[in-house]
């Protein structure tokens, strides 16, 4: 089920790239994702790519999201205002897409007030109060590693469920909370991994 | 192989924590890395964990980044100076780890010529002459969609022949070239779907 949430959002960058029709063989090329794999996984949900046309994009997307819940819209929150949380909240794809950043917070007085994109940074010591209205159980955590754990538990305590982790640390976490990380460093290491092995062939 | 690149990014932002010595049972709760596979795919190089203290974090991260080849410093280009772009610039892990940021271009005239952190914006259209001399063949690509592909061409075309793409596009790229894509939608997509199985819970 998770790998189908991976090709949602696979799905959603081809739309936005505008192509229409995708074949499993482009998916492999394009992500590393199994040719035989993806078609397996659609097919148990009765999803079949025409023969010499593959798949519609926004159609199985449509369709995906129905599988998973998510097509409804789901709020999000982001939690630091500088340059990474901003980048967030004007990211094309969240705010065309089915998640909205409904609120942006900050701890720096002079971020506070500042409008970034269509939204206002409220006081992240508002958060609580603030999300009991917003109802996010979604929160991108932007904010320097030294600060990340404590507006993590904070997030968690205004009603989060979800974290969205650009931290370079490792959250501690209730068990019921799932988090996924996002690494600027594993991805470069992979890279860097591929380039080595590109310079002994 | 590329399982060890990932450890080696987590190991990267453990050290960050500062986490002394880990457990292959942590690093399952922690990552979703399977505890059974981490120890073997170790074990293979001929590293052991102390049974009741765990694997020491800096001792290990060394010996795959050395297994990897990647313990020298890596340069790295940011195509794209936007607030994206900026929090790369700026990221601590990549400032003082393996991979030195050398360069950060753009198209915008405001933008060229400004400082971020300790870099100045250059001009993109310099990018080949200048990647000849600062020889990095990792590129991030942090420009928005509508540009991404010609970017990512040009920075082939200056020597780069491995990406790390926060565009949400896909990229068309030869064979030869290794791509990494950052999707904040993929990452938003699994979240939610581990909300809506919560509540069906």
């Amino acid at each position: 089920m998770e790998r189908l949430a991976t090709y949602l959002g696979y799905l959603i960058d081809l739309e936005t790239s505008q192509v229409e029709t995708i074949s499993s063989t482009e998916v492999e090329k394009q992500t590393g994702i199994n040719a035989a794999q993806f078609r397996k996984d659609l097919s148990y949900f009765g999803e079949f790519g025409k023969p010499g046309v593959g798949y519609n994009v926004v159609d199985l997307q449509n369709r995906i999201a129905r599988i998973l819940k998510i097509d409804r819209d789901q709020p999000v929150i982001v939690l630091g205002a500088g340059n990474l949380g901003s980048a967030l909240v004007g990211y094309p794809g969240l705010r065309e897409q089915r998640f909205h950043i409904v609120g942006v917070f900050d701890a720096n007085e002079q971020k506070i007030g500042r409008r970034v994109w269509e939204l206002t940074v409220r006081d992240i010591r508002h958060l609580r109060e603030v999300n009991a209205q917003l109802m996010a159980r979604i929160a991108i955590i932007a904010v320097p590693a030294s600060a990340a754990q404590a507006v993590a538990e904070e997030a968690i305590a205004a009603g989060a469920r979800a974290l969205l982790n650009f931290a370079p640390i490792i959250l501690k976490v209730p068990d019921r909370i799932v988090v996924r990380n996002v690494s600027f460093l594993q991805e470069l290491a992979v890279l860097s991994y591929h380039l080595s092995t590109d310079t002994r062939k």
